[in-house]
């Protein structure tokens, strides 16, 4: 049993306290902390937390608490952590770690040096569909890795201090780019060094200074491609998706809009029917569980779980920092219109990312090679019956095909 | 905390097990029955559970858990129930509750007159979809409910006894008949009375006596129609859905083959895709986390939060024994070829259903009635723009359409 | 080239003049028959059409026109359909045939005896889609034909008479069951005999005679089991979907509501959205060319390249004479309350249907017998990875699994 | 009636031929061209075509032809459009109009010099959901267009001349990104000026010099953002689909691989199954009529009617420049690692794009704003059922919120 403290009552407090007293838990929130004292009584008495307090400090310092929860605005993580980690206490902390890579480097090295246990509570990795389908990949099913995308878009936050670059850190690529940064770091693999990115910007729609729209590359050592694409733009609800493509196969993923959930209301629904959904007739797609499916079960499990075990949680601070960086070198690019190396002044993966070269043909998926004259190209079912096959001649350069 | 034995070590038992010790659960099975010493034994080490037995009796009279869960093979329901109550033990049993009426009303019987807590293990209806459905129709999204549509099917059962008529008590109508039939009266009403069913069956494919597929339709006395369809010889994995029309709208949820989660391997998984998958390769279509989408981790919560709080759970035995007074008018129309009327020796729900008629239009769809004379019947948008509307002149029953 | 008089200017007749004019077709209909001059003759000015008519007998006495397409209310479909074989006219009549089998078959005698090319206008079976699912099902992909459900549900009929069941012969399973039914012929074989019908009716919403709901089921000779499902109490607008199961595979067709065309507007679209689509705002779902996914392009292929062949089409009189009995035997049902025969006085199909029983074994789906002693039930790959076999001991029927 | 003369056999001259010779088509192919006697012969046989040609100039020539519809390689283009505008015929070109923006000039002053009839073979802008979606945004259903996704990708084209840079041009660029741009282009405005294109490529599988995989952006005048994704490395099938966001709407768009039509088989299918589709077993993903669903169907209908009616087609050569200058940006994007300008020698849209700013609010989105001091950013639904309003004071810049 773990014994907690939550920092923040906003959305995220709410869902984290959810669903750490989950459906038959056996961990605690045992003190809240908020600015207002009157938001951290009346959150305490809404989820029977015993202790509230309005003093940071004071709540990080709760002697019968274990575990900090870190579930503040942007610029206040590295404060929280930097208290944790002096007071000895495990430490988690919410997306994104710190507003750039340098914030997230010191709170990495004090954790690390207080040796405490610290965590990095990026839920969207965690989503039950993203565990499986990352099983599938270390399984091979899908071959070798060659573009991931992650895409989250939807009409704008719901917390007035995302909207605040200064208390945020950016718009839509600190806000939900880090997510799609992480998910496509996990697919290609986390030990494949990110070696450069380019970001498109803009601020199409909303009155304000940061990006509500933006797009990006992540190109890794091994050639791997990742795409994010994050909005503050989008009509229709929160469009939360990632598809990744291999050598062998290919995985799609919807986590929000289209999940075998559809429902028709003429009369309406009276009440909420999802995080960001818009309108409450017509045709409308609920979540099953919502906790559930945007992985915070499986990310406080595996956070808990791993304390208790001495190991480490699949997310860390240490990816929190890498996050960042590629975060950073975005900014960058949004500003220099071209390709920026990612700054990864601590790199803890494969030294050259064991790029593997397609110099040799996808022989996984074809037949193998004609003798030693042609490099197979690609075979396809005809629509008279027969088989044609593309090769490329390795003396000439030229293509041939074959019916078979 | 609840201490558990568990009855049964087959693929139910298992599933019911890593449930139980789920994400971070409070809850714990401390012994485990199986026929087989060896089996019980082999179980008990997988799942880290302290005591095994191969003794029925002996493992429900175990003084250290406080509730029995019966997951063993249908014919051995009532026998594990009835020592249960006996010992003064909480039950849940998984469904079907007994293999006729007789039997489960036995059962609810046994239970009420010691006083346990007891609860009927129908996980479909717990399924994070039906349960955000079933509170939205609460709400009054769909308006009156007029149809319920429930299909289970899948290439066959995993373990033999399903196979053998004795053990199960039926075919493919015991197996997942009841489970629709219960998806069905929750959204219809559990109050209403089912009065008359009506059911083919066949055996189609599998050298069995027992049917290996069969649709239902059960009248309610509300007017509203309740719709089965199950079978062993579906293929393409284990198609799960529900279709539910009322007055102002329609929820269509499917539970395991189209949820958001798409693969394509041409390489293969090396390995399990989900319950009753077909096939390893090409288009895959797994499931997030199987016992949370098949609704196991929310019924165990609700039984187990009910029998803390010293209330009835969402499902009981009495709903059991409605489901097998169903089941027994279906098998008694299949022979007969035509309604059965469904015999409710007790019935506790509403006296006459509360039948509304559709007698006075569907005012709620429509505009209000044009002065006294003629009834609503469709509003319509016409391809050019305008809008169509049909009413019927009260007075001559003649239809009559208006342009606006 | 074919020179066409329409009969008929409600939407029938405004999507089939549509099709025929269709995209650089070479097809035209040279005349149209209202019962109103005012309609007929803004119809034929909207259209292009040359020539007009008031009168039935004129219209279809045409010398300039070679065939007569009926797309009458079903009261008129008799008279129409006898004066065009009088007339010696090739004659497309719109679906049902007759409001009975007993107006089918006269009609059917008509154009025998007069020897001219008649169609059954069976739009639904002509959608490119169930055109190439019934290709894939001649191929053997499917399997044994086992069970074939057809459904179309909407929020009701668009023109009046629809609704008046002295001129439409009744209500739901008329208008729409004839499409369902159909369907299910063509996926199980044409040839095959239907041999008992079963029907529940209803009318749940609407304050109309009719049924406005109905399922019904439809015995084959060989064992498969036709299933239909009509309502005109539908939210959410047009469903149309058809599943097909085999002993090999399944299908799963949707024709309307989900064919890969998502929408979500919060301005709304100013205009029609597609055929009884509800609603101008949030998620909507558009179909690509409506006259082209409904079937009604190949079908008008197929009838004219079929006149011109001098074969029969795919969808004859004689179809449509068997779709009427069958929706015959289905109101004979509905007051029944049993299965009631399908009366076929002229029967062209198979004598026995070439009945396929399943007493051997689902051989095709699993491996062989074991030696003689065993039967094949099911193979299955479980959670470890090891796949369990599922056998029935030949000589004492009991089941026996094995583990490989 | 037209009468036309093919040029080209391949997969591309057979889609066309077929799409022509359509279901009851006025349109005839007169005469057909391949470089190979033997295929032209063979090919005019199949598609019963009168004349065959293996020299390109007679087959232009053909007096008794009036169209030149150009399906060859992308190396040949340029040669047989200026046949065509020589001899002073209609010519119709497949995509990419060149392999070059200067090459596509030349064609474009060829065709507008000689005063021919010049029609661009895109067809992917004519697929009926496409076309229907255009008509959407026409209408204003999806507001001020902000973001258009397109994506094409498959293993791998199916003619051997694709992946040889020299005969195409280039990789999956020019093979894909030319639909992908054009239906961009076509969903935020044809008049808007594409002023900088952003490209990642690679050859990630093949062994070829040209790019298997590239991702591009296109800036537009008006702030509005295309995506494309083209890849002959994806394993699946032919992905083909668009996604379309603006300020009050989405449109989604899937053209191939879910449109409604499922099928399991563990038999197989006995031969094609869809365009570049993998595997015959398992589920698989079938399209209803190709031609029609790709847009082959409506781009000849618009193309030969526009001749008719002496008016341009949807799609003009100068479209086909346009694309070809944006391809030409891409491949220098790839190189420099940076936006590169659009070169727009010949520009006929507005002159600076009607730029719209993002600098006032999303008022069309939510309320007015609250007296003069307050912006609006977002309107949201809680759970607890009341609604959140974010501004932004216009004053001090400050967010700020208020519940309703």
């Amino acid at each position: 049993m773990a014994k907690i403290t939550m920092l923040g009552t906003g959305l995220i407090g709410t869902f984290y306290t959810r669903t750490l007293h989950g459906l038959r838990g056996r961990d605690k929130v045992v003190n809240v902390y908020s600015r207002s004292p009157e938001r951290a009584k009346e959150f305490a008495r809404e989820h029977h937390i015993t202790r509230w307090s309005a003093d940071l400090k004071e709540a990080i310092l709760d002697t019968d608490s274990d575990v900090v929860v870190v579930g503040l605005p942007n610029n206040i993580h590295r404060e929280a952590v930097l208290l944790a980690a002096q007071a000895g206490k495990a430490v988690l902390c919410t997306k994104p770690l710190g507003r750039t890579a340098a914030e997230a480097l010191e709170m990495l090295r004090a954790v690390e040096w207080a040796g405490v246990f610290a965590g990095y509570l990026e839920d969207l990795v965690y989503t039950p569909k993203t565990l499986k389908a990352l099983e599938s990949v270390r399984n091979g099913a899908l071959g070798r890795i060659l573009w991931a995308r992650s895409r989250e878009t939807h009409p704008g936050p719901h917390s007035p201090w995302f909207w605040d670059a200064e208390q945020s850190g950016g718009g839509a690529i600190v806000d939900m780019g880090c997510h799609c940064i992480e998910i496509g770091r996990n697919f290609i693999g986390k030990d494949i060094r990110p070696v450069e990115a380019f970001c498109w910007g803009a601020t199409q729609v909303h009155p304000i200074e940061a990006e509500d729209h933006a797009i990006g590359l992540v190109k890794y050592a091994n050639g791997a491609i990742g795409q994010f694409e994050v909005s503050w733009t989008f009509r229709g609800g929160l469009d939360l998706r990632d598809e990744v493509s291999g050598t062998e196969g290919t995985v799609w993923l919807d986590h929000f809009l289209r999940t075998g959930f559809e429902m028709f209301t003429a009369a309406g629904q009276g009440g909420y029917v999802a995080e960001k959904a818009e309108g409450q007739k017509g045709w409308l797609f609920p979540v099953g569980d919502e906790v559930h499916e945007l992985g915070y079960v499986h990310m406080f499990a595996d956070m808990l779980d791993a304390r208790d075990a001495k190991r480490a949680p699949m997310e860390t601070f240490y990816d929190g920092y890498v996050v960042n960086a590629v975060i950073d070198a975005c900014y960058r690019s949004m500003n220099s219109g071209r390709w920026e190396p990612i700054a990864l002044e601590v790199w803890r993966g494969k030294e050259e990312g064991g790029a593997e070269k397609a110099d040799k043909g996808n022989e996984a998926a074809g037949p193998a090679e004609k003798g030693d004259t042609l490099l197979f190209l690609k075979k396809e079912k005809m629509p008279d019956g027969r088989t044609k096959v593309i090769f490329k001649d390795k003396a000439t350069g030229r293509i041939v095909q074959k019916i078979e």
